[in-house]
């Protein structure tokens, strides 16, 4: 390799120098960046990562980034707790959760994913970038490209929830509502990136962008002290989230970071979108396309581009796929804040509720050492939860009516269940 | 000292036991956490801090927690970034920005505080914790009290924010709306803390909580490579944070871990809002208490329990205060998201809008390395943008669309600006 990382084809093999491209010109399969293990097994060890700064950089030499490039935006490195009351709930004992709801800048894994896509964007040269969105890649996007100086456009599917649309619009970025769904969204940006001459992070920059996923995997990793988990569960969209974690586990063995072991990998999505779930429980050897119809919009994605790979990294791991009903959603959400006190957007409640129907249904067994993975913000998709909680009446700031009030929750509770427990 | 800490009178100096007490029973004045430094001194170093973990625990001997004690949330150490476009437009030159917009769990600095105070409300053995709160406290309470399992009763403005209301009853928290601001609310839980034994984490746990935030200054003085800056800028509700961060600089340089340097804190309020302000600018020795009137509501507290104490920290660092008007507080969310990428609540847009002013004034000097706090997150108060942006009709996914589209835009803004930049 001339470089430390190329560009090779994920079915043929051709290898490319590094460019914005992001599909084979001999048999349009999707590129994949491939980097120089052997180079890296020379420089990278548990010590020099440690010694890296406490965000996802710290793994810069496993990523597709100049050696010299100096980072931008301090994303990642984000907690893993143990989840005890959670686990409690659900029949679990050994569960973890990897928490990117409070991920830097803009509180979704994407942050990791548009780092490494813009490094790429300048690097490239490109004054503009853009990408095509379910929300929290617009965020993102908009935020870490403000703070370059980046122009920017992004284009959204027209009934993106109002926090994800501001949440864009406030960096100062061209907001493009588009009338589809992701997947028209999607196609339109194809033929945009074709005639702008603009990085799309998603599009023409996409080997580099899936690369910062990988980071997820490395954290997991680490934080577990240098040990893999038994099981992962992974929220699904375009698929690619789930395929960068196993290929940062498998780049950690290969480089001896890690004891090797095979991780099951268990993906999860809404039922109103649920292409990759379909085809892992059906078998197929392809992904027969979905139009989408679920609240869990992050998720939205129909005809997901690694869709394929990702059913395929999840059967060969041993591991397994569920989907789960949009109230399943919202009870999901509730569960891990009451839990954790981890308030996840509707992504989160996707995974949560497919993480207790795999205990459920034994597909996990609860001595495992399992982690799942929350990758987005409560706060961004707060119409889900709207008529949830009653608001009661204000009432008035002295002790006696506090009293009173106290009370009648009391009798409420006594009533609701049997207990004296005011909670 | 029997304990490596202990409370201590402000005023008239009588110690106490640790326990859950706020006032001094001899001159009824507040008590604060006095750290023995002296015993910290030998053991609190450079590298011993390096060593602990990547959040505010890593400064566990410098907080009021018993030596054994594990940490259950991992808040803090969010990242100070550079600011030059920031800089730029508002004529700084060596401006940083300390982002508690993304501190763990619930994305404010309140974070910090609560995490001391859940400890000790632990160590003394409540079941139950409640907090009067101007929304991100609440928050903080709900979240981290519903992980460690404990009951939890929150008193609130009866005009909050929606997305403070629900971020607090999604953790299952008792949430009880006070018909009048949030003075009456604190009154009121200053009563019920008398009356039933719960741990009030800014009333009777008030000490402790407190000392939370001395991690904001600590963690600025780690990044800055362990120096302390010229000027910090620091948003000022009931006026603790201010404070807090001082002492955490003054308990630094007592421990030999800095340089001693007299930095210089300015406080920001708004305008609806700035009893500190206004004791700074009229220099009087007391607070005249306001009815407060500003959208920065997380700021609004008409009476502020330690203004007092945040006005002469002012005076004394040779610092200054400034207020801004509503308008401002929103031009300076929007400034900080267009030219950082971060977007954070009103509290940090009247800390944006007053860094400005301060410079614009003269009051800070060009190169002068000053930190500016910001210390909560723009999702929570979306409300005060509701009109800001256009709602463009959404186009059809088609490229011809999308280039007539992009043909409108630069008309438009040909006509605005008389350029052809786009954006
Ligand atoms: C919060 C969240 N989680 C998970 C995903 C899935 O990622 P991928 O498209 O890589 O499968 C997305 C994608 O948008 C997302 O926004
Ligand atoms: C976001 C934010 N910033 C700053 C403050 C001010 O803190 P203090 O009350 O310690 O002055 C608050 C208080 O609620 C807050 O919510
Ligand atoms: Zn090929
Ligand atoms: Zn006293």
């Amino acid at each position: 390799m001339a470089s430390s990382y190329e560009l090779c084809c994920r079915e043929c093999g051709k290898r490319y120098e590094n460019q914005p491209l992001s599909i084979c010109d001999e048999c349009f399969s999707p590129l994949e960046v491939r980097v120089d293990l052997d180079a890296a097994k020379k420089t990278v060890t548990r010590e020099s990562i440690a010694q890296g700064p406490t965000n996802m950089w710290r793994y810069q030499a496993l990523l597709p980034v100049p050696d010299d490039y100096v980072p931008q935006t301090p994303a990642g490195w984000t907690p893993l707790v143990k989840a005890p009351r959670l686990a409690g709930r659900i029949g679990a004992k050994n569960l973890y959760i990897k928490n990117d709801a409070v991920c830097m800048p803009t509180l979704s894994f994407k942050d990791r994913v548009v780092a490494v896509a813009l490094a790429n964007a300048q690097r490239f040269g490109f004054d503009t970038v853009g990408c095509s969105s379910t929300g929290n890649l617009a965020n993102s996007v908009a935020a870490q490209a403000a703070r370059l100086g980046l122009k920017t456009y992004i284009l959204v599917p027209a009934d993106l929830e109002a926090a994800k649309i501001l949440n864009t619009q406030v960096y100062g970025a061209n907001l493009i509502r588009i009338d589809g769904n992701y997947d028209h969204v999607n196609r339109l940006s194809s033929q945009i990136a074709d005639r702008f001459s603009w990085g799309f992070v998603n599009v023409n920059l996409r080997p580099y962008y899936a690369e910062g996923s990988k980071t997820v995997g490395f954290e997991i990793a680490e934080q577990l002290s240098w040990r893999l988990p038994d099981n992962v569960v992974v929220p699904m969209a375009g698929g690619s989230l789930i395929t960068k974690i196993r290929k940062a586990f498998k780049e950690l063995i290969a480089l001896g970071l890690v004891d090797a072991k095979d991780v099951r990998f268990f993906g999860a999505q809404a039922t109103g979108c649920s292409p990759i779930a379909r085809a892992v429980k059906t078998g197929a050897d392809h992904i027969e396309p979905q139009r989408p119809s679920t609240i869990a919009r992050s998720l939205a994605i129909g005809n997901p581009a690694d869709g394929i790979y990702a059913a395929k990294a999840i059967r060969e791991s041993g591991g397994w796929a569920e989907d789960v009903s949009d109230v399943e959603v919202v009870s999901g959400i509730q569960e891990l804040a009451e839990t954790e006190g981890i308030f996840t957007e509707t992504a989160g409640g996707v995974t949560t509720a497919v993480t207790a129907r795999l205990y459920a249904h034994g597909r996990i067994k609860p001595d495992e050492l399992t982690v799942t993975c929350i990758t987005g913000n409560g706060l961004k998709t707060t119409d889900v939860l709207a008529g949830a909680y009653e608001q009661s009446e204000a009432i008035r700031p002295r002790l006696t009516d506090f009293e009173n009030y106290i009370n009648e929750i009391k009798e409420l509770n006594e009533l609701v269940s049997g207990g004296v427990d005011v909670r």
